[in-house]
């Protein structure tokens, strides 16, 4: 099996080149006016010694939970910011003291059975692509050990009905896996957060990921025709059922709990037929209002774009997509049914209309969107993740915040949102910082505007710096109106002056009290989303 | 203002001509071979004693709490079978105490306060067009009193965002009213369920009301951008977002959650333009199987007609739209942006393909919809409840049960439960009975079969065989794999041997405990979809 990194992005063997690494440093020193830029070396298991576990295996539980030194590591952290940074730093106060891997759900219930018994908290681990402290395992003293609960063995597509177009699947399939084996049946779940590569299904349904495509069938909560999870007062699987009207959807409290009611174990996904059918033309915009208004008449539409992706010009320019001088509009249409000219050929239309220039493309390519500024784009897209621990490595913070907004407040909105956190980054790291913009989906009703930031800082200082930088984004998506997150989901550091303040105070009530019902020793995953009865852990951010 | 009846749908002026009364006559002594037809009159409200009130309005309240006898009368029950037969029988042994019209959200916290702190259960009502007992007022000897809550006064479009084509819009609102406002700004809700005329906004957010159209935007869930819910322990008010995935979605629990957790009084709700553009056509089938086939593929094409009703031959021929010996499918596109031609002629070389016949419409007319096979079963719709309460007086049960299933056991579906239900008719009616099924809606993954039956019964016994043949549809559905109802919402008439089982137990446990959050004295609609903490009460089917 090829190894994980415990410090970073993906594999052990999936690194940045010579050339890019010297890239990445030659673009730190002229960004931030810099003659030399330190490095750390990237850490060693062997060197970093961790505390021992406060926990043995029982008998019947011994061959799938295991102490193993690296394992311990590799489950202790996502991959946020201050996750790869303490990892570089080699700093792991708080590991797991185990990591359990069970085979099949009934091992999962074995093993929640007997964490429950001791009061050992539960960190349900997938893909451990977490960047808001999701998998993070520091719960605080009020239980006596804690385990990651790794489930990458329950990985197979167990069953797949062609005629709904329906598959069963575990929870503990990569991105990769799963699509090869749809692939089979030519069927697609054509779910792609940038985590892909590294992330799974039942990840992907905790955390209420969100697809590469830009509009309607994106989100993997449109994708959960019915779920199975754990908890550690029993199993809850529900049914089967394209559509229901039966009181509040089982599903939707499932899709989103990050884990702290239970164990998401599988799940009857929704699939669609691979597309055959590709049109796509990149629009330019001179003014970005004017971009902002084409975007909002596409996407109200009903036209339904595959990529209606806007960056602005910065954004653009710094992914290679762009001079800098315009906003790019990527439009893109897929159908596995029909030719989807007509479609691409109208939203030209209202995109001209509200003063897009754009060129069609002379001759259809089926690779279209793996060529020209799409692909550029694309590219940038799925390597990002990789650059990013090349900058970690010289204190550099790489990092983005989300959020949504409806479309009247959407221009202020994102203009307020770089102005503030520009600001912000300036006060707390002394050196300026550009914030771009990226809408990654929109809505009838609104877009989600993502923001993207380099911040200067110094491995001895990243941390203190990004913790204070995060805190201000957290405030600012809230205070103005946003959401904490749009799709990389809450964990530990979105609470922080964000979701606390953002969600509804009586539907924390019921959220709290939802999770006792089926977790009354509050065992699963405590401190993400809310604190459980009675326990107030301090996260770590809020020093 | 036009008074409602308290023993049938609408208003009271709402009533068959004398030709549309006899010809009901007519075809009941035909069906079922009768030589006379007894009918019950028309009750009348002062020939109906009415329990003496439990509780007296405190001074702070007595002006928005009534013990008006029309009131309670109209407060008693919704508008199911049982309920307009108990109506036309003068059996009213659980009518509300009192019934409350607070004029804002502000009376209504008010009423819920005093309302816990007296230990009285309060059942909302919006339209009152519950077919499943969800706002009946028998509650149990639990309480000290019952009071019926009317959100009416609250009838107000508070706010409208055409840029994001939103609107804030108070609960208590009629459809009618609803979209006559809205159409003002040339935008509409587009959710025109059967009830439409009778129903309220609020009512179609707490029971996942089901719009008209059959495919994409037409559930009520899918509208809602945000909602303001009054529990006994506080408002809850979500953010208007057009995507988020912070958490498990606030909204999602307060959607279905049919009065037990709180009254909804507003929500802003998303919006669209009114469509300019048309394009329909009747697809006729031979086979019924084929037919099912060619609603799947146009499902799963990703061209999301408005409608794609598929009616079964006899339900064709009993809603005058067909001679009983072919199935139809009416197949119609909407649009406020663009011509749909392309979109119909997709869809029907698809039909075509999967073995239909259709004939082009010579001409497009603006209003296809209104004329034709798709007008004849347009105005058979929105007329049947007024059909059916002619049918109550002679005692003869029409009535229907919905759900939905997956694609792969959508044909083997439909006919075991026609079969089954037919059965379960004759043996509990004594009477031959035609069960006949439409498809309301259409998903990729699925179904949503809705069957209408006729029953033979008399005044006396109507209320017994109903609650039978209900117990056995409910059981049916569920046995089956499907689910107890698609969009009529659960209430209490579809718990006995239906949601009861169909929910997941640990969901209920979530539900139970969630509602105890913010409802800890279980004030709340009690007896609808779950039982409360230590609570069981016994509903009047279970006998």
């Amino acid at each position: 099996m090829r190894e994980r990194k415990f410090w970073g992005w993906g594999f052990q063997d999936q690194v940045l080149s010579k050339e890019e690494e010297e890239s990445v440093e030659k673009r730190i020193a002229q960004n931030f006016d810099l003659n030399e830029v330190e490095a750390l070396p990237i850490p060693l298991a062997k060197d970093i010694e961790l505390p021992k576990a406060k926990v043995i295996p029982p008998e019947t539980l011994k061959n799938i939970l295991s102490d193993d030194h690296v394992e311990r590591l590799n489950h202790a952290y996502g991959k946020s910011f201050p996750d790869v940074a303490r990892a570089m730093l080699g700093s792991f106060p708080n590991p797991p003291d185990l990591v359990a891997f069970p085979n099949n759900q009934e091992e999962v219930v074995n093993i929640l059975d007997w964490a429950n018994e001791n009061n050992i908290a539960v960190v349900p681990y997938g893909g451990g692509s977490s960047v808001c402290g999701g998998v993070e395992t520091d719960v605080g003293d009020d239980y006596s050990a804690v385990i990651s609960l790794d489930l990458r063995n329950l990985n197979q597509v167990l069953e797949i009905d062609k005629s709904s177009r329906a598959a069963r699947i575990q929870a503990g399939i990569f991105g990769p896996a799963l699509e090869e084996e749809l692939k089979k049946s030519n069927l697609t779940l054509r779910h792609f957060p940038q985590s892909f590569e590294h992330s799974t299904l039942g990840g992907w349904i905790a955390t209420r990921s969100g697809g590469h495509f830009a509009t309607l069938y994106t989100h993997i909560d449109d994708f959960v025709e019915s779920t199975t999870m754990v908890t550690p007062g029993g199993v809850i699987e529900s049914r089967r059922l394209p559509g229901s009207g039966a009181g509040p959807s089982p599903d939707r409290m499932v899709i989103g709990s990050e884990g702290i009611l239970g164990v998401i174990t599988e799940a009857w996904m929704r699939l669609q037929e691979r597309p055959k059918f590709r049109a796509s033309c990149p629009v330019l915009f001179d003014d970005y209002e004017d971009a902002l208004n084409a975007t909002r008449l596409i996407s109200q539409s009903a036209l339904f774009p595959a990529n209606c992706r806007l960056l602005d010009a910065n954004e653009a320019l710094f992914n290679g997509a762009g001079d800098g001088s315009k906003h790019l509009l990527i439009l893109s249409f897929e159908s596995a049914d029909h030719d989807m000219d007509a479609w691409l050929k109208r939203s030209l239309e209202i995109a001209s209309e509200a003063g897009g220039q754009y060129e069609l493309p002379q001759e259809k390519k089926e690779d279209a969107h793996k060529s020209g500024a799409s692909g550029t784009w694309r590219n940038s897209f799925i390597r990002a993740p990789y650059y990013r621990e090349a900058s970690v490595r010289r204190g550099i913070i790489q990092d983005t915040f989300e959020t949504s907004i409806t479309w009247d407040k959407g221009f202020e909105f994102i203009e307020t949102l770089k102005e503030r956190a520009s600001k912000a980054i300036k006060e707390i790291s002394g050196k300026e910082s550009t914030v771009t913009c990226r809408l990654t989906h929109t809505y009838p009703d609104g877009l989600a505007p993502y923001f993207s930031y380099t911040a200067y800082a110094t491995p001895s200082t990243m941390i203190d710096v990004w913790k204070n930088i995060k805190i201000a984004t957290n405030q600012i998506c809230v205070e103005h109106g946003g959401t904490v997150t749009h799709h990389h989901a809450v964990g530990r550091d979105h609470r922080v002056k964000g979701y606390d303040l953002q969600r509804p105070e009586g539907f924390k009530d019921m959220l709290v009290s939802a999770k006792s019902g089926v977790d009354p020793r509050s065992i699963m995953n405590p401190g993400v989303l809310i604190d459980p009865k009675g326990i107030k852990h301090k996260h770590w951010m809020e020093d």
